[in-house]
C-alpha cells in the first residue's frame, strides 16, 4: 500500500475508497516500466523509493469518485500523472544538484547527471506511451498540453534564478505553471473520464491548480523553516540556488529600502548562519506568517471550487487533502 | 526551403515531390513551439539553427508518397519526428559536453546544462502534444513506443561508456535502438497514414531501421575520420567519451592479443596525437574499410526491403537517400 498524505482519520476513509484503485495504478506504473535490462530495472526500482505522498494519483482518483465514479481508464491515468511527476523530480534533482530526496540518494548522486537526464526522458516517453493506451486522444492531448505548461514554468524559473527582484506576480505565475498545472490536469482527467459535465470539469481543474499553488507555497516555506529529518532532503536549497520564494519576496517589500541591500547580500551568500539570519528576518517582519496565510487563503479558494460537486465523502476528503497540503510539516 | 541531404540531381526531384509538404511541416513545427516568452522564443530560434539534413521528415514524406500519397496528417507527423530528434540532440549535447553542432554553438554552451535539460523536455512534451493533434491514438502510441526504445538505447550507451570490450552485437543493438528506431517509426507512420497494407508497413518500418543503423555507422566513421569544418562540430569526441564504435571494435578483434592493451591505453587517452595514431591503426588493419563495407551492406539490405513497393520515382529516391546516408562526408 503506498504511503498516503492524508491525516490519520481521513486516511482510513481514503484507503477504503481508492486504496484498490491506487494499487492497480501502481501495478500499471510498474508494468509500463518493466525492462529486460538490469541497468534500467535498477534505475526504475531506485526511483520507486522516491514514491512519496501520491498526491496527484490521489487527487485524480478522489476527483473521479466525487464526479461520477472510477472508470477503467482512471488507474492508468493516475499512473501517467505520477510518472510525469517522477520524471520532473529526476530532472529537477540534476538542476538543483540535490543529493537526497525523501531520505533516498538521488539518481544524479548515485549514478551521474547523464544517466539522470536519460532516465528522466525514459520516464517522460513511457508516460506518454501509457497515456496513448487509454483509447482516445483526449488523455494524450491534455497530458501534452499540461506538460508543455509545466516545462515552460520550469524554464521561467531557471531563467529567474539569482533574480532577487522577482515580483510576487512572477513567482505566482511560475508555481502555477510548474506545480499547479499537473495537479489541475489530474483533477481534470479524473472528472472528464468520470463523465462530469463541462462546468464541473472546469471547476475541478481550477481546484487542482489552486491546490497545487498552495502546496508549492507550503513546500517553499518548508524549505526555509522545515526540519531536514522530516523532509528527508537538504533544506535551505532554494536560497543556495538563488530561488526567490514568497516569504523572501514579502520580506524585501516589508523592510526599509536602505536595508534591502543587506538582505540581497544575505541571499547571495549560503551556509547555515546565512539561512538562520534570513529565517529570523522573515519571521520578525511577519513575512513568514503572511506567506502562510496566503497559502491558507488559496487553499480555501480551492475548497470553495468543490461546491460544483454534490456533498459526498469524497468531496470532504478532497477538502481535507487541500488543508493538509498547506498544513503538513514534511 | 530547408537544406536537404540528397545529392544534387536527386535534390531537384525531392524538392518537386515533397518540398511543399516539408515547408508545411516546418510551419507546423514553428507554430507548435511559438511562445510569448522571449526567453523560450530565443531558445526555439536558436535550436532551429541546428536544422540539418531533415532526414527523418524526408523519409516520412517520401515513404508516404511511395506508399499511397501524402495525406493531411503527414506534415504534422513529420514535424513530430523532427521535434523528437531535436530534443534528443539537445540532451545528447549535455551528455557529451559538446560545444558545437552544425557550426552553431550548443544550448548547453550558450546557456547552461540546466536550461538544456528543461528545453529538451519542452521539445519532448510539445512533440507528444503535436502527435495528439492527429486525431487517432495510433500516432501517439507509435511515437511513444519508438521513443521508449530510443531512450533505452541511449541509457544502454551511457552505461557502456568506457567499456572497451563492447561487443559488435552490443554496439549494433545500441545504434538500432538509439538511431534506427526513430527512422523506423518515421517510415512506419509515412506508410500507415498513406493507407499501405500491413506487409508494406512492416517492410518500410524495417527499411527505416536498417537505414538508421547504416547512417549511424557512417556517422561514427565520420567522427573518427571526417573533417571538422565539413561536419560543423568537434570530431574524435567518441574516443574522448569512451564510446566504442564499429571500427575500433573490429580493430581490437584484428590485432594480435598482445597488442590489445596498447590500443586500450590509446583509447583511454585523448588529444589529436592519440586520435591520429588510432586512425592509422584502424586504417592499416583494414578495420576502417570493413566497417565501411558493413555500412554499405546494411544500406543494400535496406534498399532490398523497398521491393515491397511498386517501382516509382519516390522508391528510387528512397534508395538514393539510403546510399547517400552512408556515402556522405558530413
Amino acid at each position: 500500500m503506498p504511503q498516503l498524505v492524508a491525516p490519520p482519520p481521513a486516511l482510513v476513509q481514503v484507503q477504503s475508497l481508492i486504496g484498490e484503485a491506487l494499487e492497480e495504478s501502481a501495478r500499471i506504473y510498474d508494468a509500463e516500466l518493466a525492462s529486460a535490462s538490469p541497468y534500467v530495472d535498477d534505475l526504475v526500482q531506485h526511483s520507486r523509493r522516491f514514491r512519496g505522498k501520491q498526491l496527484r494519483p490521489m487527487l485524480l482518483l478522489l476527483t473521479a469518485r466525487a464526479a461520477g465514479g472510477i472508470q477503467p481508464e482512471h488507474p492508468t491515468l493516475a499512473a501517467v500523472v505520477e510518472m510525469i511527476h517522477t520524471a520532473t523530480l529526476v530532472h529537477d534533482d540534476v538542476l538543483d544538484e540535490a543529493e537526497l530526496r525523501r531520505h533516498v540518494v538521488t539518481v544524479n548522486a548515485r549514478w551521474n547527471n547523464s544517466t539522470s537526464v536519460l532516465f528522466g526522458d525514459f520516464l517522460f516517453t513511457h508516460a506518454f506511451h501509457l497515456a496513448a493506451s487509454v483509447g482516445t486522444t483526449e488523455a494524450c492531448r491534455q497530458i501534452g498540453r499540461a506538460t508543455n505548461i509545466v516545462c515552460a514554468g520550469e524554464l521561467a524559473q531557471i531563467r529567474q534564478r539569482g533574480n532577487l527582484d522577482l515580483s510576487e506576480e512572477e513567482y505566482m505565475e511560475i508555481i502555477e505553471a510548474k506545480t499547479g498545472e499537473l495537479c489541475a490536469v489530474a483533477c481534470r482527467l479524473g472528472a472528464e473520464f468520470a463523465g462530469a459535465d463541462q462546468d464541473a470539469v472546469a471547476s475541478l481543474e481550477a481546484y487542482g491548480r489552486k491546490l497545487g499553488v498552495a502546496f508549492q507555497i507550503a513546500d517553499d516555506l518548508l524549505d526555509l523553516t522545515g526540519h531536514e529529518h522530516q523532509a528527508g532532503k537538504s533544506l535551505g536549497s532554494d536560497l543556495d540556488l538563488g530561488k526567490s520564494t514568497l516569504p523572501v519576496i514579502r520580506l524585501l517589500r516589508r523592510i526599509a529600502p536602505e536595508r534591502r541591500a543587506d538582505v540581497r547580500e544575505l541571499m547571495s551568500g549560503s551556509g547555515r548562519d546565512t539561512h538562520r539570519e534570513l529565517i529570523a528576518m522573515v519571521d520578525e517582519t511577519g513575512a513568514l506568517d503572511s506567506a502562510r496565510q496566503t497559502a491558507g487563503m488559496i487553499a480555501d479558494q480551492a475548497i470553495e471550487l468543490l461546491d460544483v460537486l454534490p456533498q459526498s465523502t469524497e468531496r470532504s476528503l478532497l477538502a481535507d487533502l487541500t488543508r493538509f497540503a498547506v498544513e503538513r510539516n514534511a
